[in-house]
């Protein structure tokens, strides 16, 4: 075990990037604002991804997969979507590289300049609704529920481990529709299945909304969202459902035969989460000693340790470790065995706590003796000596118990982080000394969200789907409004 | 369903492309050389990633995800690896796009080139390699055991859907060990994990063997592979795996502190099977009424189709055969109820063949009346009378007779398209009539592999393993030799 973390209470941010080391998740790479997914972190990302592709498919999606590049001209095609996607991004504007002609190594062979520069996808509504063009004719073609798992690229200055990274992993949803009805529809059931995920698997309660015009999509008519709150009071957008109207059908063309007869353009949605899913996991729920995983998706969930100061105890230890081993296996639950002789005991403990291994069994002669063993809760720390009988249907239960004692952490947080306020000095005092959601009238104009984020850094991070109607003033200008929405700084 | 596919016999090459497309596999897109792969054939990858992925888990691997950006001075690192892989790529120059000062559209920002050029990952040895020095200090840290499932580019001047790509979905295993010995070990296990999966799902049977020299992967001291053997009588290499030696540990510097308080390089292998195995699948059992795929990567393993002239006879054949569907899917069987009435039965049956659905269940009004169904084989377009009742059973039955009898008759047009020769000029005949593997002797020299290749186009796909002793000579040189090795056209 390598000396402590940093703690959450001293430094939050330096906490956060070593723990995303040391426990394995992830590391800086040598290209600038790429980052390694190592295999901890990826056995994570891929329980995400295996939940979320099941989801999918049970609401009646397929994935498919388009390419990489996008021709530049693509991105001209929608006025909103190029300036929000096609600026800061990586250009292949050569196909071949040769050796210098000095002998210094291989440079760009300018022979081989590409006609049309390709641009390495920030996200693929354009090339994906080229595409729609040629499968989409009839209303017989609708709707098309299409997802695609993909790695894009947006060029970013400031990049932080799985919060913002030039590359990153996700998945966009593409749907096309024959209605705007149906299309708000699928819009919604997909934040639906996010939410769900946050709050279910991930153990993270998210708030519902829509963003605001200012924060929305570059080509949506409307941007649906799921927001999370993290233990230092800073928001993070987890999830982002878009309902495009007509403005990609009408870029790329893509219309259809309606069963009366006429031709009309296609109604579309997309949406997509990505590995910065991986951030808010972590923030949400971890400590000072490491990660805190919900144990559905614990790649390790639990992990037994025996106890030991000779071969004889080991081999005895052993023998029942591994039927309760078996046992919990049968149950679908993950264990790991770790008999290594190598380390002791206490560098054990430490490390499981670091990678957030949410139930910890620990065995020793005594216990064998006993007929017990000693169950440590991550979430809690508590230990408590169960006896060997019947244990695996004890630590099944206690793991439901943690999921949920999880979730119910992050939601007490979460409330106990919610203050409605109603003048300017109090929002400014709230962000400044507690963080959190700060509840505010806003007169709706982007003028004044923006002069709020420039003067506080605090951005509307959406108008909550269950915001009540509420008559008030906005506590910049004064100006009237009818609810209330979130503010916060954010991720 | 539209007009017939080409006949193999008739243009081998137009049947394999259309089949692609009206199967709904995948199509070529708007970026030169990259394919759209499409739900249907995206959703067979799914099934052969699904399967692979727990192969590699169950002999000790994990996944992981690097960038996919290679800093171009990475390649030249290791001087064989440029060769092969730095010169025909994708070259990231720019990070930033901006608008036409003539309004004319958004150009490059010349302010934003790379201080160095980025080249998209054609394979990820280096930057993988580059990592692993800092993950690797101890034989503690070894064997380090990797994959990533990724995409990768290489500028291919002639694309081919499938078959030749300029983008294209892999998976690359990178292991690290302390001892050639073990590493040697892990490439040969890797070749028996590729070609059990060949045989086993994709029912492909496959010549397992070492590269030649000139064959050999750009930076590795041995390729195997695993070589499959088309319809046309044409070779398809499926898989490879890679005994690097210690070659990218000495480019990357990568040691590790013996056991015995030395200080060594590792050795290194590396491995892959990509998107190619799609068109491997393809072609080696489909027909000229399309696809035939072996029930283990079926997507829809049955298809049961009503034959009804009325409502009334819809809704009974429909109780039936949602209870005939049910009974499958309790046995794990993938099941299609295919109930519209805007297509005929006819209509159905022959697009359900083009999508080379193994089995497909037909039920009518008089089936009701008899208690019987109709049940048709893809692969040898058997019908039979079944009676419904026991029909899961013997349906499962039928789907494990399908898988085998399609490996037994590619195995079988495999045997009989190898031929052995002792002359050139047979050889070059072998080549022209019926084409398939040749077993000839070879001097082992490269000069005269290259000549070979140049006056017949067939080239050396491999030394097989289990190539027997046997005094000859060269077809060419009439040099000595010791055994025959697999000379085919290829893919």
């Amino acid at each position: 075990m390598s000396k402590s973390l940093p703690k959450r209470s001293e430094d939050y941010s330096l906490w956060y990037n070593e723990l995303v080391k040391r426990a394995g998740l992830a590391e800086n790479s040598p290209v600038r604002g790429c980052m390694v997914i190592k295999p901890y972190g990826y056995a994570i990302w891929e329980k995400m991804q295996r939940i979320l592709d099941d989801m999918f498919k049970k609401t009646g999606h397929s994935n498919a997969y388009f390419p990489l590049f996008i021709p530049k001209s693509f991105f001209s095609k929608e006025a909103n979507h190029v300036e929000g996607f096609a600026k800061e991004c990586a250009v292949v504007t050569h196909y071949r590289l040769k050796n210098a002609e000095d002998g210094s190594g291989i440079v760009v062979d300018p022979d081989a300049r590409l006609e049309e520069e390709l641009i390495v996808r920030p996200t693929s509504e354009t090339v994906i609704w080229n595409t729609y063009k040629n499968w989409i004719q009839s209303y017989r073609d609708l709707p098309l529920l299409l997802n695609q798992w993909a790695n894009v690229v947006r060029w970013e200055m400031r990049t932080r481990l799985f919060l913002r990274t030039s590359e990153f992993l996700w998945q966009e949803g593409h749907t096309a529709h024959a209605t705007a009805q149906e299309a708000i529809a699928e819009t919604e059931q997909m934040l639906g299945v996010y939410a769900e995920f946050a709050e279910k698997y991930m153990a993270v309660p998210v708030v519902r909304g829509v963003k605001s015009p200012n924060e929305r999509f570059a080509g949506a008519l409307e941007t649906y969202c799921i927001e999370a709150m993290m233990q230092d009071g800073k928001a993070l957008q987890a999830g982002t459902s878009h309902f495009l109207g007509q403005n990609f059908a009408k870029a790329f063309d893509v219309k259809f035969a309606t069963k009366e007869g006429g031709l009309e353009y296609v109604w579309g949605t997309s949406w997509g989460v990505s590995t910065r899913l991986m951030g808010a996991l972590i923030m949400a729920h971890s400590d000072d000693d490491g990660l805190v995983l919900p144990p559905m998706l614990a790649p390790i969930q639990v992990v037994i340790i025996p106890v030991f100061f000779n071969e004889t105890q080991l081999a005895q230890i052993s023998e029942k470790a591994k039927q309760i081993k078996q046992a919990l296996e049968v149950r679908g639950i993950s264990v790991k065995f770790d008999d290594r002789d190598t380390q002791k005991p206490g560098w054990k403990f430490a490390e499981y706590e670091l990678q957030g291994v949410p139930v910890r069994i620990a065995i020793g002669a005594r216990d064998l003796e006993n007929g017990t063993a000693e169950v440590a809760r991550r979430d809690t720390k508590v230990k408590t000596t169960y006896p060997l009988e019947n244990l695996d249907a004890q630590v099944a239960d206690l793991l439901n118990e943690i999921q949920e004692n999880i979730y119910q952490k992050a939601f007490q947080f979460r409330e106990e982080h919610i203050t409605k306020v109603d003048s300017y000095e109090e929002f400014k005092n709230v962000l400044d000394t507690k963080g959190g959601f700060v509840l505010a009238h806003w007169d709706g104009t982007p003028e004044t969200e923006e002069r709020i984020k420039e003067e506080t850094k605090a951005t509307i991070r959406c108008i909550a789907l269950d915001a009540e109607a509420e008559e008030g003033t906005c506590i910049l200008t004064g100006k009237p409004s009818g609810r209330r929405v979130h503010f916060a700084r954010a991720y």
